[in-house]
């Protein structure tokens, strides 16, 4: 029955030979790689002037040179990566650079910190999809967080049965989020410039003069707005799904994209200085302005579904990063193996499912607020540029004597490396007490975590590896069953212990004298050939003289004993409650018992005998 | 280290030898067996006195009255026993009693209310427990459930170390309390008599008249005020305990426990009356009594102790019933047999831990409140009364040939199943509400289980009979040694399969063509006079293919395949995340598939390799 459902919701299992790659051409790999750097301009804006607000509506226009800086970040850290883009065709997350250059435990680093990042990816966006939904439809404010964790469950379902990331699907909510953005400036300017500011009725008054704004409050400000840099790393991650020349085309996507990006960053932060929209409430910013510059129109209701689907479209986005990262870290021997496997839609489910319920705890956790998930994203995905950066930077010193022209490739990397190393000391001291305090704390933990994983496998490889001394082939072998009354099952364990070719005992523990006498007379008259020893028991224990004697037998490495036990599987699962389970005893306390050689030659066998009812 | 704190908690094993039955004399044995019903007097005045406190003080009065008719039944029921105690000198509890003359389904019911009232009883008297001592120091009323916890805890261990029903001990507290609660009806009578009625400002004001007392006031006063009648039977049920002649000292004791028992609970009434005591709040009944007739001297607090210890002594009896009684179902068949396991202290551990367990369960969920409880309570008791008494009627009527005077006996048990029958009826229906309903709810539950049980275990029998055709032995037998890699592991499993009789097949699941050729040549190598066969996985399931293939040779009845495998033994418990568990996989999917005789031929030896890290 669970079978059918899985069956049910993820389909029929697929054949290894459908496991291609697709190839994608410019205008597909953008909408299918750049949906979680776009969708940041859906609250970028808006976590500016959420800290603004501490010092008034008059600090609010501050945003706007905020935005600035922020813009000017945006387009070091994009060439930054370009260079990465040309350098690793092959893809280049920072995990692998982190790797190639700088060796195990940055990448390891790296690799927590982009974790972490994918799961917040999923947090955010599926938070922030659901705000501009909640926007619309004010009534459905108090289901947020059931319905984030239904989004997150439904993109979960999608991806374990591997819907492949069709880049012809992918486009229309993309492209149509950005022609939604972009006329909702042209008309927001429109509006401005022909028609003047709007009517004071309409519009909230700003306060003309901004007054206590400090220099924290600013660098707190220009932390939140720094979201707006999530996902600008991708189309370097994800190189080889273009058509070639891969790199060339992944370069000129990269510009486009953040030209796109910091067309409508800026774009939103100059309507919102200047069509004053107050953030926090039930709406948000983009949907205030929508709301000013559209009315409560279609065009309105077109802006917040374009908004949530491309965050939809970038929590997906995380569902085949993580698994994939994880992939290479199992690979490694730096996550669990099984991450590594291929599950039957020929997905690492794994992975998918880890994300899923990580995401969704974290959601139920922060109650699908994106305002507060914020100060614990942007931490991880500064850490990865830096280190990826400066991995950079090292590629091209080593590579000096090759690569024309290396100074120059080094400076842009560099460059990189330093605005978002210092960006990452902006966020990580000023977004510290509001939650990067926990990322900081995580990423030592995994690490701590991968190493620990890391020295099990290698220890493991040691443990079994064919060039120390193989384990001693079998020299003594003894079958021991022991029986209490004779039944069916008993008799069936019996024909089975005989196929063993060690030599069998049949014991019986003496637990009360009367009983065990009328017992071996009942096997006497049954099996008059066989001999049964009995096993005194003062303390009526069934196990410990059942061990001891077991034990006995191994003298020496080699010397095995198989213990047969009859066992009943009950038909219901609670008939399990009326079974003495000795069989169940007997296989934990040899399994708990104090290391001892011997416990190495114990086999236990169980012989079932399945109830009908 | 588990073990040891189990060892230091309940102490080493005890032999079989060392149990022996200790006899008691009179003296001793009302103590052991009357503290559930004497200490019932530390609430019953106090439970009549709430419920007409709804008409207000005025009706107070009315508790002498409705004392007298709870004194009237009392005597009834007692000699009703006094003749239980003769016929069944062996022990006559309700369920032998009623399994006797009555049949199965009766006693079942019985059973079940004797399990629920056991207990209760612990729930019960460890709150009014607590409540002295609350009383005594009100600083400790914020933590009565952790107390009250903690006492049943107490209890559950000292039991649980078999310590045996040891007269001597039992006397002191027993003893005490009877000693306390004549000295302080002694004093209060005293003080009346001698001094008047105490000053008016020591003393709460009671109405002169009761006004709007209806008959179902009364009723429900007199149900509150019948837990009085708790623990009446202890002395039939433990007859055995006496020194010869058994039932006559059992009955002489019966009848000096009713007269303490009436005296005690006539006394504390009329105290109650003439001091005017209001119950609720803080301060139980009694302790108030104390208070105003002793002030606040040693006197309160020994009383206090006193009244605590016999009801701790009172929860400390069920400890007893209730292992004995599960003991006695479960080898009639009714309760899981680990009920009827002696252990290792020379206790049914299992029947005292699932007491300690349910009634510290109850106390959680009725926030250790006498009051909340007793609506519970005494439904049950009644229950096994009314039944326990019809059957002695119906053994009278049986032996109406052989007993002299079988009439008289007959006319005293009917004449208590009709007065307990029409109690039953009235606690059943006033305190129906007030949760009489959720005992009347899991009886019907139990007896089904009890039943559902007995049909489990008779099935049982019959499906393991020696009579029916017994299990064909083995025909042809298979050995299946499923491998992917080649390493230590593997190579001490391959040692072992070849200790099977049955023919070889050693086998890799292609998962992935490159790795498996690889895997094959490495085989081949090491091993090159081993045939490995080769079973294609499309979709990359291990288990599938491996079902399909071992039931190929599962022709017909008897033909037996041992599936050979090798387990890692992790050293630390979460390194079993770590590892595919194919070997478990491969078990869960066996249990799991649907029915098919070809399963009960199926035999899984995992060969364990202990890794050291």
């Amino acid at each position: 029955m669970l079978e059918s459902l899985r069956r049910w919701l993820i389909g029929p299992p697929l054949p290894t030979e459908r496991l291609k790659h697709e190839r994608l051409g410019r205008t597909q790999a953008l909408a299918v790689l750049s949906s979680d750097a776009l969708s940041s301009v859906a609250y970028a804006t808006e976590e500016i002037l959420l800290v603004l607000a501490a010092a008034g509506t008059g600090a609010f226009h501050l945003s706007w040179p905020i935005s600035i800086s922020i813009s000017v970040l945006l387009i070091i850290v994009a060439s930054s990566y370009y260079q990465t883009v040309h350098a690793y065709p092959q893809g280049g997350g920072a995990y692998l650079v982190t790797k190639d250059n700088l060796g195990a435990v940055p990448s390891l680093v790296a690799g927590a910190a982009l974790l972490i990042d994918y799961v917040l990816t999923v947090a955010v966006s599926t938070s922030a999809g659901i705000a501009a939904i909640t926007s619309a439809f004010p009534v459905l404010y108090p289901w947020r967080v059931l319905l984030a964790v239904a989004i997150v469950a439904f993109i979960t379902t999608v991806n374990l049965r591997g819907v492949r990331e069709s880049g012809r699907i992918f486009a229309v909510p993309t492209y149509f989020f950005i022609a939604t953005m972009f006329l909702l400036i042209g008309m927001g300017l429109a509006r401005w410039f022909f028609f003047g500011s709007p009517s004071a009725g309409a519009m909230t008054t700003w306060g003309a003069q901004a007054k206590n704004v400090g220099i924290f409050l600013l660098l707190r400000a220009f932390a939140s707005g720094c979201t707006a840099l999530t996902g600008v790393e991708a189309i370097s991650d994800g190189v080889p799904i273009f058509k070639e020349p891969e790199a060339d085309n992944a370069g000129k996507t990269l510009l486009t994209m953040v030209t796109l990006l910091v067309s409508m960053f800026l774009g939103i932060t100059w309507l919102a200085n200047h069509y004053h929209v107050v953030p926090g409430g039930e709406r948000t910013v983009l949907a205030q302005l929508a709301l000013q510059i559209f009315g409560h129109n279609v065009l309105f209701f077109l802006v917040q579904a374009g908004t949530a689907l491309i965050l939809f479209l970038a929590a997906n986005t995380s569902f085949s990063d993580f698994p994939r990262l994880s992939m290479w870290m199992a690979i490694d021997r730096y996550m669990p193996r099984q991450m590594a496997n291929l599950g039957d839609r020929l997905v690492y489910s794994n992975g998918i499912i880890t994300l899923g319920t990580l995401a969704s705890l974290l959601i139920i956790a922060f109650g699908a607020s994106t305002h507060a998930l914020i100060p614990l994203y942007a931490v991880g995905v500064f850490i990865s540029f830096t280190l990826s950066q400066s991995s950079m930077v090292l590629r091209w010193y080593r590579k000096r004597g090759e690569v024309r022209g290396w100074y120059y490739r080094a400076f842009f990397n560099g460059l990189g490396a330093i605005a978002t190393g210092i960006v990452l000391l902006i966020i990580a001291s000023m977004k510290f007490i509001h939650g990067a305090w926990i990322v900081l704390l995580l990423i030592p933990i995994f690490v701590k975590l991968f190493l620990d994983i890391h020295a099990h496998y290698i220890s493991l490889a040691s443990q079994l590896s064919m060039k120390k001394e193989l384990p001693p082939p079998v020299r003594n072998h003894t079958v021991v069953l022991p029986v209490s009354g004779l039944h069916r099952g008993v008799v069936k364990a019996l024909h089975y212990a005989k196929e063993l070719k060690g030599d069998l005992h049949v014991v019986m523990v003496d637990i009360d004298r009367a009983s065990t006498e009328k017992q071996l007379e009942r096997w006497q008259k049954w099996f008059p050939d066989l001999q049964i020893e009995v096993i005194p028991s003062p303390y009526r224990s069934v196990v410990d003289p059942l061990v001891e004697y077991i034990d006995k037998f191994v003298k020496e490495e080699g010397d095995f004993v198989t213990i047969v036990m009859p066992e009943f599987v009950p038909a219901k699962w609670w008939h399990h409650l009326l079974h003495n389970e000795t069989a169940w005893a007997l296989k934990v306390r040899l399994l708990f018992t104090k290391p001892d050689w011997r416990k190495r030659y114990r086999i236990i066998t169980d012989v079932p005998f399945y109830l009908k009812k």
